[in-house]
């Protein structure tokens, strides 16, 4: 016979039923259905356009925070275009894209690693009639180290600010990872800063490029805190609980976060800039999961008498463990690190990354390797540039020519002066340099 | 911005479904009853500090929106000091006041119009230990219109910093304004700015005293959003929802907007005035309305690093109707506001102040008037500085020797001087002036 006296104190509530709510979220994402407690389920079906993207059995789930799938080939994509209600880049699409700009479309447009956008068209069409647009992407800096993955948007970013010659804007949002991680603000800052190192040797225009801290640039803008409140009057707590799964125990920090990204969408957030014109088109080329921040933004925009931001949506950088397994900055061993040797990159992808290649070498040569599942391979499209040999190599992977150990070198070969020659442009950046970029300024380009 | 692949294995999702089942049996013991999956454990029953201060039929409610009594006599403050759990301004205390300043206590805390204060007597260590310490208040500017009720905080603080000679922030919080009136941010702003001039009227030392509209302040400070942000981390929804009554529906400017108004609270949210220093204590005299921000605040200023402000809670000014009813600045009958005319003020005395005289002249010479719902008489306790004459009045009104039309013309001729004197005051408050007081800068004080 015994009892035990409980006592929590309210602290410990709040923590014990976060946990309770982020367990719940976890197990719905993992077994594709409500946890079921004693009590029977209220929840909706979420059914709206801003409604949750929650997932049955055989569906993925893709949030800001978590994308999640069962399959070795990774997200479907072509589910997720309809999930999210954007639309896929057609061929088409990047013809016009050709057209317009003259210039051979981008190896991620060829490739489909951006395959999904929201009114690109309307954006051609400004183009075309000489009407400004610009360029808006971001970071969130969560930790000093970055891999190749977080470079997919600015490498292409770049390209699109070369191409177009556009004015881009980049949030550093370390007032999110203030928010979600255990950090101080100076660590979040200091993340921002080195970040945008990496960010500026990805060979950004500094005359059309402002680079920005939230916590530094909400105290050095006319514009943006204004905009951030607009924002925030017309989401409600109930909108922003079906988009992003926030719940009652959150900080009212992260509810009212979403207005924070939202914000550089417009671009009277950017008087430097853009002086108070509110009229001017933004492109924003981003990873597919931070899709919902921007469908909220698109949701407030007409309403607060703003034009729809267009977006650009890549597909997920894997990991090198599979596509299905979860890439993360504190296992050095789960990507290709910008600060890794060329030693280290070799190893990496010898020992780390998932083969589609068969147990033996003979029933490799007899049956031939999976490119679908082979992260070797996936890695090369995103960044072998030559077409023909990417198809040479699927062709011979495939039909058992090539083996998993020739695949890897290939890769190898590409990673290995990518890497060393972002260090070297890394290198050359200077605190001067970043001061500049990070400096609310005019930008040089041609408005009419 | 971020991402995460998330990946569980099954004996993940077996470890996390018996972690959710043993957080179960804790949060029932807890909170004697079962966790709810779809109906998130919205607030115990208000027991805590920070519970809302919920009201039987019987019991006066008070928040910072509403305010409502049945009683003529207005709210009953004792219990207000009981149910918010603050300390009573007693002899002592005020004794102690003179004391320290070595000046006459004014005569809102003589008649107990400052009636309750948290932590004052810190306050008054740290003064007579030569530490320094601040003041702040503020003003949510919801019309140009102001009546003479809403000068009653910062007559007072006035008074204290002269007597205390200390520096002074005044928040015009336009943004909260935005956020729940029918307002464009420029209305709420220039609101922010005609109101300043009202402040200012009430002669404030320039070289002391720094008034700021939100929406521009924030946008200037490297330290105010920084504040916020800390703020929002450690502060939930569902604490905003027990404090502040806040539901789902509520837009999240709303819900985050708490944080904006405890953010000066902390000297280290006006570098410009107190550099990076976070330990200088601060002191807010405000009605007992805006309590519930404060003990947000209070409560959360340990957790990040920082001292609790120390309050001085004033009683609410009634409206001329009485003191059950509300003021309202759409009805210009409900008070006598700033920009009224001597005649007006006659007229509005004369007609609309509610009596506690009787129905003739012979009864009330028989029987005597009820100073208690009299809302002349509440008005002249406010005004009238000579203590011996509000004495002879009340004694008077009392037995009858004094009829309602002379009270009225006794508060008739203490306000017709004290508006026309405002009116000359403002008058000399130039743009320049205002400028001045709203720009960021050094204040003259002498802190060790």
């Amino acid at each position: 016979l015994s009892h035990h006296f409980y006592f929590l104190s309210q602290d410990e509530i709040d923590s014990a039923v976060k946990m309770l709510l982020s367990l719940k979220m976890s197990y719905k994402a993992a077994m594709g259905e409500d946890y079921k407690a004693d009590c029977p389920p209220g929840n909706p079906a979420p059914t709206s356009n801003l409604g949750p993207d929650a997932t049955d059995a055989e569906e993925d789930f893709v949030d800001p925070w978590t994308v999640q799938t069962s399959s070795a080939k990774g997200i479907d994509y072509d589910k997720l275009i309809v999930r999210f209600g954007s639309s896929k880049i057609d061929k088409e699409l990047i013809n016009r894209i050709e057209r317009a700009t003259g210039q051979r479309p981008h190896r991620f447009l060829r490739r489909g690693i951006f395959f999904s956008h929201r009114d690109m068209n309307q954006v051609l069409d400004a183009y075309e009639n000489k009407k400004p647009f610009y360029l808006y992407t971001g970071r969130g800096p969560s930790s000093e180290a970055m891999h190749v993955g977080h470079l997919i948007p600015f490498i292409f970013t770049k390209w699109l600010q070369d191409v177009f010659n556009v004015p881009l804007v980049i949030q550093m949002t370390d007032d999110e990872k203030y928010l979600w991680k255990d950090l101080t603000l100076d660590q979040a800052y200091s993340y921002a800063v080195e970040n945008a190192k990496d960010i500026i040797a990805c060979g950004f225009d500094i005359n059309k490029t402002f680079i920005f801290s939230d916590l530094d640039y909400m105290g050095m803008s006319s514009g943006f805190y204004k905009n951030v409140v607009k924002i925030q009057k017309h989401v409600t707590f109930n909108q922003v609980k079906g988009i992003f799964g926030f719940t009652d125990s959150d900080c009212i920090g992260k509810i009212s976060f979403p207005a924070i990204q939202a914000a550089p969408s417009f671009s009277n957030s950017f008087p430097q800039i853009f002086q108070d014109r509110t009229d001017i088109q933004c492109l924003i080329p981003c990873a597919i999961d931070q899709d919902p921040y921007f469908r909220m933004t698109r949701d407030v925009a007409p309403r607060i008498g703003y034009p729809k931001p267009a977006l650009l949506h890549s597909t997920f950088f894997p990991a090198l463990q599979g596509a299905q397994t979860k890439m993360s900055a504190s296992d050095p061993n789960s990507s290709i690190f910008l600060t890794d040797t060329a030693k280290q990159i070799k190893t990496k992808v010898n020992k780390h990354a998932f083969s589609g290649g068969r147990d033996t070498v003979e029933e490799h040569r007899q049956f031939g390797g999976n490119c679908d599942v082979d992260v070797s391979f996936m890695y090369l499209t995103f960044f072998l540039e030559d077409d023909d040999k990417l198809e040479q190599i699927r062709k011979d992977y495939t039909s058992g020519a090539m083996l998993t150990g020739e695949l890897k070198k290939a890769l190898i070969e590409v990673l290995q002066p990518l890497i060393a020659e972002h260090q070297a442009r890394r290198k050359e950046v200077t605190d001067e340099i970043v001061k500049e970029f990070m400096t609310p300024r005019k930008l040089s380009f041609d408005f009419q």
